[in-house]
């Protein structure tokens, strides 16, 4: 048995029992964004997440322990993705990719936007023309020093 | 000649005179974002637009000529970027792409989040434990219809 | 139980039953081009449809589910297809790709064509010389803003 | 001197002038989308072509007798193209590759849309809801034999 | 089930009855190269050929109706081949390639030598420093047409 | 200096003066085949063809002396070639690679078609459907022997 | 069944019995370098050493066909090996590879060291600083000839 | 100035002024196989052999100095090398690549063949049915050890 | 069987019996990370290291049979990790490595640090502006030598 | 101009004046890992490092601004390095990546070693069997925090 395989088998108890993700968090007390990760295998749970998720998806004993050990994390399964809405995404990194780099240089000096210490949310932003999707990413500065 | 060049006289020049991208913005009346994509080689000038680029950087007709042609877009290298700050951004695509994906479907259905009716917006976020960047996306939702 | 699964058992079903993609597009009172894209795991059916597949198909209710759940699309197992139908469409896009961003860029300005909101026909066209394959395609032609 | 060369010399006389491929076509009494084609170097011209093509360029005598070389085609710099609007094509190709290819195997049998014996059109389609991009392509279908 | 299978079937039983490529051939009437290519999944049977292979190979309804489905094609499980005796025709076209090409267009314009109206003869040719391997290609010139 | 600017300049001399690679064989007094292959950078010269090639192409004598080196071989820029006419060849291995592997091994046993003991010749095969091209390869068979 | 199963079982049992390629070379009365890749898949097996391998590893009939079949040879999972050992005979081949080239050309003028007629032997080099592995390649020259 | 522009002398003198490998390294008074390897880019010469080499090759001190540091290693264009004589080594490491390893851990457990503590000697090695390439590798053997 | 099934038992075992890496070392007498490595499939046992494992993880013979036959190396699933803490490593590799090669070669000359004759230690530094990893690694310098 | 030449420039000038990178950490006042670093263009310069930078190797006023500028990170050509010093440390994140992973997420709990708060230092350790490079890596511990 594997973490993938643990992961599965949420995705298609998800199905079967025609659960929401935002409902999950609400159960699981924390962010959508954080519930769907880790419900997708790329977050580790608490002792506590994990009996939560044990009781939710009927998930063994050893199923609820590899939700508590740190998965070998990435979810796509080729490194330019092919499904249209992740492929958006990473045509922003190809075409802003120096964009965003020459800004948070300027406005910080040399360093990364962390993607660790890293929070994301994403809303439903109305508009007359279209409703929009709202994505508010926030990450630590983190510099490069000399030493 | 081609808008590589001009992209490359144009940083060059930037370098040379000591410019900041927000003060630039400012000479342009767009946001830092796009006006920075756009003198990287990723966005289309309008003649008046091309006008302020030649005065600024002492481009000649036929590079400003260049700036009003549509460009190949894709700023980067390699399809994997090795650039720290860059890769970060990649990391997200990576690590939360499934994530990304399942929360706007569940929100809006099948579709996409348009990176072409398409903004961003990057700024400081003040934190006592650190400071942090404050990433906005914001693009159009455009679902799939079946015919 | 995943779409793949899914998918594998409906073209099972459909060679065994010896079934025409044309006929199942009238079944489901839909254009032959979305039926058999949606039927090959690209497209996510609504409930009535995804009862009219169960019933067709012999699918069990968590199949009909999964048909009702935004697949991770892409239907090709490599990035340059090796299949010879296939790949004269990829040919078409490395041969003509330059050639369709100008005179799309031309045009329509600097933009691009959607592939989201986008429709597909594929017709016989008779011809004396031997009949030749005609496929209409029509895309939302989308712009990139200043901002 | 290669066929790059010539097609890099074309290109930014084109822009220099600030002639219109649409214009070009008329010139040489040709689809727009052949002439815009061969411009960028991926077809080849004959020897009236190549004198129009000299006339209209400036070009030497030796930059005319390439045009009239048959070139080494493909006109992208990577495998999946990263300009938003070749890509969108990349991405039909893979979200409706099998779909493309069961309707015309169904309607023809085994064998192919030709991608040489081949021509396409580009058009604005009116459209209340936003204009649209109409590309129809016309290939002659060749069948599989055993022999 | 898929087309993949029931290639495997074949070979494992042809493994199995010790039959030969050009015996099989014969029962089919048909030449070994175009009955060794389809029984290796690269080509669509006729009803006839199917009940004919399902017969030989004992194979069961449903795997008789994949053979008359067209396969996805593409033998090779990489993009350079490693196999040594394939490799050889890999690198033919990779050292001859550009040849091959200035040859065929020399003689006939430009176009292409046909891979669908194509046929292939492969002979052992007596030598006395050696036997020799002869393979006899012909595919049908296809010219690009201006339009 | 290196081989590709010697070949460069053959290839641009050619074009220049209106060469036909036939004649030039005959200057050579060897195949069409190996002289056009010699010329493009893939075979080695003798010191007396290497002569030949000065006179013609007006080469230095380092230039003539640079087509007596053995060269780095290999004639296409991607590992799959996007030339149309040179990627139907690769097809043809792509789709009947597993078909010659099986049909050579049954005539001859374990071994290879050698693609150095090796020799072409292209032809027009005239047909009144249309002209084909005919190739015959002929390659000295070597066998794997146990040891 | 394919041959990689057999390979596997082959494997597998070796480890079980515990079994050494020296030996089972002098029982198959070959060198141990044909015999190790023999079993590892990549040799064809000659009726007698078919029935002594059958013997050795307890194969059923269909087992034993299989090795008298030729296989689709390459015995590495990706293309730049990652194991150590057998990388570093990947770095001989990159950093050695233009030396081997250009020595092996000026002794023999243009063609190739054959990896067909060719045999390997591998044997411990007593060193008083430390052992080592001494490996004697010897491959027929085959020239490449102008026709 | 980079060492591939010394490289790129080296062998340009080389081909200019006819000289053979073999007496190069008798001036070096080094073996054939590391004076090429090291002309060619791949070794660090010490201040007597940049000496040496200046004179040869009519070096700059500069370019002389280049000699003196160490190189990034790795003389090939591609990871799968095209050039035939070059591929076959790189064959051998895929087809034997296993066995080579099943014998060495045999032979010594487990570890590598050093490619730095390596040597290596190519010969003619005379055979009535054609000459062949000898190649002697010798590398000392490295364990691993647990700690 | 083979040795990746012997791990996912192993790593399945560690996971549902709660045990630590750190304790297994114990276990075994070898430090942490050989510990580590070797269970995870990358180093091989001696007899007792395997009766060790035996007994801890409740193998079979078979299995603890292949924890004594040298593994396949290589850990990750990409040649560029997607995990983000082993990506951390490959970046180290991508930004430090011209750095890491000039600082060895410039304190022990040209070769390289040993990856076999290693040893690696990993340790929480405390820090009161937050814990850091701290690594040591030490490899045996080798140097390259002419011959 | 960009970074690369001035890195270029550098690289050459310490070539030509034979300074050493542990004599310009002196200069700079830093350690010799992040001098190197930053010298090869990785790393940003202050204004005082400029400076100095621009005095030792003879750099124009704009070459100075360049080292100002935060450089696109990256110092390896391939993503697989071929140099044999830098492949080893490669090998070593793909031998030993995931037991970096289990002991760091062993003492620490998910999250990663930091490149960026990160320090490197390399030194000689003397060996009577040898003496060896040892490398002390320091990063910084960030922890995933759920939100």
């Amino acid at each position: 048995m594997d973490r993938n395989q643990v992961t599965q088998k949420i995705i298609s108890t998800k199905v079967a029992k025609q659960l929401r993700w935002a409902d999950l968090a609400t159960q699981f007390g924390q962010s959508k964004e954080w519930t769907t990760a880790a419900l997708l295998g790329q977050m580790t749970f608490s002792r506590a997440q994990a009996d939560k998720a044990q009781e939710i998806f009927d998930l063994t004993d050893e199923e609820a322990a590899w939700l508590q050990i740190v998965p070998y994390k990435g979810s796509l399964p080729t490194a330019v993705p092919t499904d249209p809405l992740i492929y958006r995404w990473y045509e922003i990194v190809s075409v802003y990719g120096t964009t965003i780099k020459e800004l948070i240089h300027e406005e910080f000096g040399d360093g990364i936007m962390s993607a660790i210490d890293f929070s994301m949310n994403i809303q439903r932003e109305a508009d007359p023309k279209g409703d929009r999707v709202q994505v508010v990413l926030s990450g630590k500065f983190l510099p490069y020093k000399s030493y």
